[in-house]
């Protein structure tokens, strides 16, 4: 699959595009928006100062500001990008200078607790569509961004009940234009969706990354080595951004608690069947699992290419 | 890093080597060995019609055959690589027909019970020089192994209370000619590191997949639309070989239900955390997992590329 971002648009989606944090993720957007001509201007904001000079080097915007408000007061689409613990105040900061009818939209990986925090911290007139790009890398910074980033890969839109309508689709066409796939579902769903597919599989990362970490009897070095094994795909996800994935575990503590208490009843029983010997049951689960990594590379969700790239540079010519 | 073997050997480490198994491993063991001039002629055999007939196709070896006895006879070296519950039957089918210091070698992520199944299926004058190639991909079979697999990847050695020092030396040079770094620890040693390093991570990943598959609120259309949220990492491991799989389990129970019990706590530690908002434990543990990434990076043992290649094909040039 050659994931390539389409030809620059004629006409642009936003006249002028706010983008509240320039991180991975906010800055992909902007690299993706300009390249495809979704917006006719862009701004971005970012409060701390090494990533703004960041932004400025590398041109993502036409504006670039440490101020929220002052980055809002043009935009008729905003879209938030800071961890889902900012958004209270981030919301209070932007609401007094939103213009009448301005979309407000954002990325983030919890949807339900967005929700309420930004009905609360808006005036009225904001026109609220939230939406969640289900991409991302374990890097951090407005240098990981890249343009390519949601080709590909499927945008959840989750509009409050009253939304308006023409807001959704503005903002499904912008995704689209950046790529992505949109799907639009309940903000409740999409949480317990994501707790599966996104949120526990982060925690139980970072949780064996600790384990290991803190064993007495297998020394760190033996577990650096020895990774290759299995476990440095873990440590890949355990080191995504500790704010955002704390923010998340904590506004998303029901449906990711509901995930692991599912999840830790199968583990159970997986322990019960390795104590009692019980082959014939481990391989029936190690034979089911396999369908579902089938359906991703299919989905085209997943490269089928082994090892990700890692295999060595070396091309394997046959052997005579 | 360019993981590249090295020229071919002036002179071969054994004269005939056979490899009994032809699958991801063993195939690998194959054609690296031919390209690097390791041993002078290669035999493998395997029970299994189809495998044979693309070990063929491939010309992996001098001779393909599915009799292992026919396979040793003339072999100073032979390593396994087959599941690790077929040992015994492996091992008391070549018995009679080695030949007196014949160096018997495997590749078993276990060591412990290998050790013991091949010390009762082997003659006295079998020279065991156990060994485990820290490397691999969730592919199975001859078509998916290539050449460089064990470039710049840790192989362990766990030769058995007096194993002859030559045999080990010689195995040494085998997986340092293949481009591994060896390392020599005890067997029971070996278990532990890689019950945390290898085994239990793939117990995890069949468990998370097993539990997204058995959802009733969550499809699996679902599941694999928005698997890049981080779930895909997991099913890539949860589609390695089964029966490999199901063997390591059986076979190394006592450290795999030891590494698992401290997994398991530390999880119930992390629950407890969200439970009850503690978003600076959460933080805590978020960013120490981070260090021990850094060093598998920094050792080689993973590409620092975000995202594997999975990163879309495009080049990302500078916005202007």
């Amino acid at each position: 699959v050659i994931e390539r971002l389409g030809a620059p648009l004629a006409e642009p989606i936003f006249d002028e595009l706010a983008i509240i944090g320039v991180g991975l993720i906010g800055s992909s957007i902007a690299r993706a928006a300009r390249r495809r001509n979704a917006a006719r201007r862009i701004v971005v904001a970012d409060h701390t100062v090494a990533t703004l000079e960041r932004a400025k080097a590398l041109a993502l915007a036409d504006v670039v500001t440490d101020d929220p408000a002052r980055a809002v007061s043009g935009a008729d689409c905003v879209i938030l990008c800071v961890p889902i613990g900012a958004y209270g105040a981030v919301g209070r900061a932007i609401a007094p200078a939103l213009r009448p009818g301005t979309i407000v939209s954002d990325v983030g990986s919890v949807k339900s607790a967005v929700i309420s925090a930004l009905e609360a911290a808006l005036p009225g007139h904001a026109r609220l569509a939230p939406a969640h790009p289900v991409a991302g890398t374990e890097q951090s910074g407005p240098d990981a961004g890249f343009a390519s980033l949601f080709v590909n890969r499927w945008c959840i839109l989750t509009p409050p009940e009253g939304a308006d309508e023409q807001a959704v689709t503005k903002v499904k066409a912008f995704w689209e234009a950046l790529g992505s796939h949109v799907e639009i579902m309940g903000a409740a769903h999409h949480d317990l969706v994501l707790a599966i597919t996104s949120h526990v599989p982060h925690l139980i990362a970072y949780n064996i990354v600790g384990t290991a970490a803190d064993l007495e009897e297998v020394t760190r070095s033996e577990v650096i080595k020895f990774s290759a094994g299995g476990f440095r795909d873990f440590t890949r996800i355990a080191a995504s951004d500790p704010t955002m994935w704390r923010d998340v575990f904590l506004h998303n503590k029901d449906a990711v608690l509901e995930m692991l208490g599912r999840f830790s009843e199968d583990l159970t029983a997986l322990q019960r069947m390795i104590r009692r010997g019980d082959g014939d049951g481990l391989f029936a689960l190690f034979t089911r699992t396999r369908a579902i990594r089938r359906g991703i590379v299919a989905e085209g969700q997943e490269t089928a290419a082994p090892d990700f790239g890692r295999r060595a540079a070396e091309t394997d010519e046959p052997v005579t």
